[in-house]
């Protein structure tokens, strides 16, 4: 049996509320946070949620230096008779844990951890946003803390959760996006860091980005990076191809994000009879079907972007329009399901919510 | 012509310095560092030296969540006639913006980041160690301090010098290390961000290394992410091999950090006319050359480490003992040239140490 208790130091000058069509993502934190850390020798210790604040960390802190940090994202949304739920949330500190792994920190109590996500959610729950579309983002983390410029695991961490209430990801809502095919640059290989959610994956990928958006698109999808030949991912999204009437996503390969989002997908779909394949797609086979017509939607799976269709891809110099830039059939019907069971509207067949 | 003055807080009670042979490597730090921060609109502001202390970071903090974490490594050595010398900082400044551009951060003014380094030491000159194999460490690095939660280059970072005097790198000292050539994990690929000195390109590494250290082995040689058969680097290191009377180490070719001690050791080889290749290394060659008897010597290069013989290497099952685990002849006259150069007992026709 695990025996824990969270100490919980509630503030009494709450802040204002940011109204719904100013949320914008990320930008916006609630009045408190979760905050646990890592001694070596005594584990995990003094979890506690307390005001959402500054945290103080020696200018040698290893995560400054070493990037040992690693995150989830999550959401916690508002239904329509005023509860609060969380979508599959054990899947996320399961997630963590892998990705602590790879980076060689220590584990967490995942039952400690979901309690403590509860608990937090409890104490702020004015902050879970009641407007369509919006929905109270879960940030976890963890951060070597021990100042020590040796490369090596380090001795001190500290795991926080930060809530952060959001409209939607993508300014343009669900509209189709435009994404861009890198050539150049890489996000991840096997062997490296890219199934797991370390911080160091998306500072790489920053320069795609940057230079797909200086051509108008608003995301990069990565190949993989032996042979820059196979479809990976988005910069924050699982990819998913419907061809033919079958739909494709890259299997989980080593370099790829274990998608909860594309996990969740793949059940609908089979659940709906919808064939459904996980394996390598080169990107010319996509290509191929694009040009012979059987390029029937393309969309993004992900907590922050939910279901995007994409409308368009640029690769190399072909540029691909897909469904003539509209919402394809079974993207909708996804996008329709996964909102549907996350706010509560439609059944839950496959018990992925939980109630505070 | 660049303006800027840099403003210097000195604090008035020293810290107790830490004994030579308790020095160890990045655990002791001097009393003042130097910080100078980026706002978006205004560029880098602020240049300060202060107290080294603490600093204080929003949860959200971009550097947390996205690794947007660049640094660099270089030393300060007292010379017998009582100067403080450093060695080609100028190249460590330029590698710094080498690395911004790639993880989108702000170049800086690296003629300011020299001056404001010189001026550190000189107020914390008492820190230099005058203990033979001693010297100053010092660590420049930049963070994302933004608090927000989008995938985004950061509008806001923090330049800091931190300076930590230290013993030598290797608790074994020039005894040749051990060295497990790493066969699963992959640390870098060509477009990736191995030719930077990011955070996370450490983060990576660890569970490597984790795994030699399992074996008895302090390093973890990379090989290529592509095709796991081309040698690029040790942990923090690069690698020279001396094959048949040649010096052979692996070209730059995108994934493998461009060491200065490496760029410096070529040219001293040059200088001497031994034969130094840079080019493509299977490990193939390296284990036919030590098998056929014409493996003769095999190093390690780099600022913590300096020249570091390799004893012995493993790959696969096959054990590679190097020289009779004794320093080759050729490792060793760079050994003495490096530290000759840097301490300043013997003359230095490259004109690489700058004095304070
Ligand atoms: C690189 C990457 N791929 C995929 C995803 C989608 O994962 P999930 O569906 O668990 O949010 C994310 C976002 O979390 C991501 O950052
Ligand atoms: C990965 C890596 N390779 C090589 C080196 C050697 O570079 P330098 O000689 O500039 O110290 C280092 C250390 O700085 C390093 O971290």
């Amino acid at each position: 049996m695990t025996t824990y208790q969270i100490s919980t130091e509630l503030i009494t000058n709450k802040k204002e509320k940011t109204p719904a069509d100013q949320l914008g993502f990320g930008q916006v934190f609630t009045d408190h946070m979760f905050v646990m850390d890592y001694v070596e020798g005594q584990g995990w210790v003094n979890p506690t949620i307390t005001a959402y604040a500054p945290i103080e960390l020696s200018p040698a802190a290893m995560v400054f230096h070493y990037g040992q940090a690693v995150f989830e994202g999550l959401k916690a949304y508002l239904t329509e008779d005023g509860e609060v739920q969380l979508f599959r949330p054990d899947r996320n500190f399961k997630r963590l844990n892998d990705s602590n792994k790879r980076l060689c920190i220590p584990a967490i109590d995942e039952e400690l951890a979901l309690n403590a996500l509860k608990e937090l959610i409890r104490v702020d729950r004015d902050w879970v946003p009641s407007a369509p579309g919006t929905s109270l983002y879960i940030r976890p983390f963890i951060i070597a803390t021990e100042p020590y410029l040796g490369v090596n695991p380090a001795k001190n961490y500290k795991f926080m959760i930060i809530l952060s209430p959001v409209g939607s990801y993508y300014k343009e809502g669900i509209n189709p996006v435009k994404i861009l095919v890198e050539q150049h640059y890489v996000r991840a290989v096997v062997g490296g860091t890219g199934e797991a959610k370390t911080a160091g994956n998306y500072a790489s990928s920053l320069k795609g980005s940057e230079l797909a958006a200086q051509q108008g698109y608003s995301q990069t999808l990565w190949l993989d990076g032996k042979e820059n030949k196979y479809v990976e991912e988005v910069g924050s999204m699982n990819i998913f191809f419907k061809i033919d009437g079958k739909v494709i996503t890259p299997a989980l390969n080593g370099s790829i994000l274990p998608g909860i989002t594309r996990d969740s997908m793949i059940q609908v779909l089979k659940s709906k009879n919808i064939p459904v394949e996980e394996r390598a797609i080169a990107f010319e086979e996509v290509l191929t079907a694009a040009k012979n017509g059987t390029l029937e939607e393309v969309f993004g799976t992900g907590t922050a972007a939910v279901i995007s269709p994409v409308g368009e891809l640029k690769w190399l110099d072909e540029i691909i329009a897909i469904n003539d830039g509209q919402i394809g059939e079974v993207t909708q019907m996804l996008y329709d399901t996964l909102l549907g069971i996350q706010y509560g509207t439609l059944e839950d067949p496959f018990g992925w919510t939980i109630k505070l």
